[in-house]
């Protein structure tokens, strides 16, 4: 089993590129979108974004330009690279006829995406060209895809700009208004795959973990997990302090999201797309959430319902009355806010913004109790209004991919350094059948549209680790290669070229690296031999 | 896919049982064995019983004859209740042919074992009688096993003479020798089925987690959360006591086990029968622990590695050294030390068990800083030499089944209520692949005997829940169920009777309970439907 593992994805050598995954170097082509405009650049996709710039050439006063052109920037970036790999390979599979051989091709990818398909060879060799039996290309796009969705989340940064409330870091502002840890649970649908950082705008820094499940139906005893790293570190350090602990507290927020325009087809496939049963059954996990960490530990978590309109990115944020309830009739949304804080000036509109949260809260503007909660959904409200405006800007009213484009399936662990709508089917594990179905309902999903295109799915089995704990990276590989295994078990194709591509990465803090098993030093033996009792 | 499970695994009813699974009334039995002695049981097995009894006639002075005794009818007790199933759903199929029908046959077993074939039935009606088609009785005996095996979990009770030591509560002594939680994890292995309650003989008050992997290969970051719940509630005590915590100890054990007479083929399948790789293996686990909770929390917990020999279930105790370091060459021996003591007064033998550990140690018997650790390595030594006595009195110098002889696998979540070597196959899911390999081992290895007796494999799912958490038991019964259902696409049998049966159990801390997806309420049409995003 693992030595066809093996010979499959070992196609991806594990040494640096030798060249770069970009099309262009990333300094010169961000230069050069600027000198021609970010419109420009896409006239052509629906011939509507210079028509809907210039209607809307006033900037919303609560939007912030110099992050909403980062974000840009980065999204078309992140867009270019992926767009450019099929017509690449495309024409080095025309040249390839031409030339009756692979060498160039193969040169090319190698220089170009750091894939050496050659160490899939037997002995390195080039495989024999005949015009009868052609390389299965299919999945050579699936490995170049792979190779680039890793090395942009090794060398992507979040922008600057989200990492800052008003000139303060943002850690520092949150923790202020009472929160020391942000546990966020999207649906693992593509769609939300901006969430934090496109959708929300909060940094990486604030957010203390982030798993995808679908339906975002999280499984409570993970959570509970994830309550006690943080609780356990917090009352050690108060308890060292000789002082109590503060009394911030942990906050949940879980991300259900539904289709403005065709609710009934493009919303939460989990929850039948039916919006108010994606809500319902994500409240009544909160609740749980929250009701077995007050029966374990007794302490009060805080939890937050978030809403998510895939069509244009706008939220609806269930603000919390002052007993912590939140209600799934009660919301406050960005999209209303957007529009009655137009005309505004900036502070106005802030004030707008504070009145609103206040009302759905049922308190007053004032109250020191409900304070903090009541910020941070104004802040998720206002950082909403951007991203808004920059769906708006670059596509009109809505996205024009309404439904599931995703290029790739992670699954195992979350990669979040690049965050992009419709980037990756992310799917966290976190029981055997779960995993399973989550995976398989993504294959489905980006099958259809890649068989269409000759195309295999490329699929990334990762595992986070701390690089601080000995041994947690050998046994992040011996995970991630298991996954790869498993997938490929179930979605092996005997005859013909395959329809998943595979490979397994390994994640210290962002370092994603190409793990194969004969990377894995001693472990062949237990991964061969299975581990059975 | 959940409409088979309903209809497979809903011929398990889950009202009470109108008779008992017992064959005989418990206590009636119990006298009865107590009457005619316990050697007249055991004579029939293989006619050496009376005669070691003979031999080793009198009592070790380290064993507790009362703790012996109640240890040996609880097993015997067991044992009976499932040797009985076979010969007796043998008859009832004789007496049906007989019959002419099943009318008997129903009755007598829903009265027996609480299992209501009907049910399966379609209205309820009972099958037609034909004698070229006769009932799967293969499949009847296995609800028959796992009706006896979740009613015998609710009913059995741990020896009250486990929970002392010396008079006093084990846990009290426990703590007071420097240790606040201990945490096992043995082989999934059948054969160390009786870890805690007959190898080494600590009440379940004692221990706050236990959990088998193939090879005792243990999930770090499990074992971590297992750690971190323990520790939140230390911690919180302490801050609400305002004082510093105790400088008691968290400690983890490993169990790895080998075969004494076959080292090469009874050993523990997942390291290749090889003991010294079993062992490396598992100590290389402990100390990864130990080293990322240092890491994390910068706590140190203690570890300690256990070695059984499961021809007779002696054990090695590696004692930790003065700095906490275990070797694995380095080894205090129960076998031995039953030899040594057998003619020493109790007392003289207890000092004898505590100057082989301070010397295993490297320290001496009045060293501070090691003396907890010692105590309790000399604890378990000492418990397991009356476990060794009962193992030679039983059986003479060795099982006479050195290997695999389970009854049924446990899959999920562990049952540890029913203790006893060889009876369930138990195996726990920490990953989508890990699970599915273990229980295909276990399938393997029980498929084997029971196919060439006609019968079915039992397989339970279950799940625990903690009763005080909202909304907890329904969560772990779809856990369950959706385990079951998973066994179930892998071993369906499209034509003919099934290898496999399948039932789902949820166990709120021992009150083990049989679902259905039908009592599942409002949970059908998202488990019918699929979580997927």
């Amino acid at each position: 089993m693992m030595l066809t593992v093996a010979r499959s994805i070992g196609s991806l050598s594990t040494r640096a590129p030798r060249g770069r995954v970009f099309p262009v170097e990333p300094a010169a082509w961000l230069e050069s979108v600027r000198t021609r405009g970010a419109a420009a650049n896409y006239q052509g996709m629906d011939g509507r974004a210079a028509e809907v710039l210039s209607t809307h050439a006033t900037a919303h006063p609560l939007s912030d330009g110099a992050l909403e052109r980062a974000l840009r920037e980065r999204r078309e970036f992140v867009e270019r690279a992926f767009d450019d790999i099929e017509p690449t390979i495309e024409r080095l599979a025309h040249e390839a006829i031409h030339e009756r051989g692979y060498g160039k091709a193969f040169e090319a990818i190698a220089s170009r995406w750091g894939v050496d398909l050659r160490a899939s060879a037997s002995g390195g060799a080039l495989p024999t060209f005949h015009w009868a039996r052609p390389l299965p290309w299919g999945e050579v796009y699936a490995h170049c895809v792979l190779a680039t969705f890793a090395q942009l989340a090794r060398e992507l940064k979040s922008p600057a700009g989200l990492a800052d409330v008003d000139g303060e870091p943002a850690e520092v502002v949150v923790k202020r208004f009472g929160f020391h840890a942000i546990d966020i649970t999207p649906c693992a649908d593509g769609r939300l795959a901006g969430l934090t950082e496109h959708i929300l705008r909060i940094p990486p820094s604030v957010i203390t973990a982030r798993r995808s499940y679908a339906g975002a139906m999280f499984d409570v005893d993970e959570a509970i997990a994830a309550f006690r790293a943080v609780e356990v570190e917090r009352l050690r350090q108060a308890l060292a302090n000789g002082a109590a602990p503060a009394s911030t507290r942990f906050l949940k927020v879980g991300a259900y999201h539904f289709s403005g325009s065709q609710p009934r087809h493009e919303g939460c496939a989990a929850h039948g797309s039916d919006d108010h049963r994606a809500m319902r059954a994500l409240l009544e996990r909160l609740e749980a959430l929250r009701g077995a960490i007050e029966s374990l530990h007794d302490t009060r978590i805080a939890i937050l319902l978030v809403g998510v309109d895939t069509d244009d990115d706008s939220i609806r944020v269930h603000v919390p009355d002052a007993q912590g309830m939140v209600s799934i009739e009660r919301y406050v949304s960005s999209a209303d806010l957007r529009h009655v804080t137009r005309p505004l000036p900036r502070e106005a509109g802030k004030l707008l913004i504070r009145d609103r949260v206040a009302a759905c809260a049922g308190t007053s503007v004032d109250d020191r109790a409900t304070e903090g909660m009541r910020w941070l959904c104004g802040y998720l409200l206002k950082n909403n209004i951007g991203q808004i405006e920059a769906v708006h800007q670059a596509f009109g009213g809505r996205y024009p991919d309404l439904g599931h484009a995703e290029r790739l399936i992670v699954a195992g662990d979350p990669i979040d350094e690049v965050q992009l709508r419709n980037l990756a089917f992310q799917t966290q594990f976190s029981t055997l059948e779960e995993g399973a179905r989550d995976i398989q309902v993504g294959i489905g999903l980006l099958g259809h549209s890649h068989a269409a295109r000759g195309l295999a799915v490329p699929v990334l089995a990762t595992a986070r680790f701390d690089a601080r704990l000995p041994g947690a990276r050998e046994r992040a590989a011996e995970r991630a290669l298991r996954h790869a295994a498993a997938i490929g078990e179930r979605h092996a194709n005997a005859s013909g070229p395959s329809l998943v591509v595979r490979a397994a990465t390994v994640d210290g803090e962002g370092r994603i690296e190409f793990v194969t098993p004969a990377s894995l030093r001693g472990l062949e033996g237990s991964v061969n031999q299975g581990h059975h009792a």
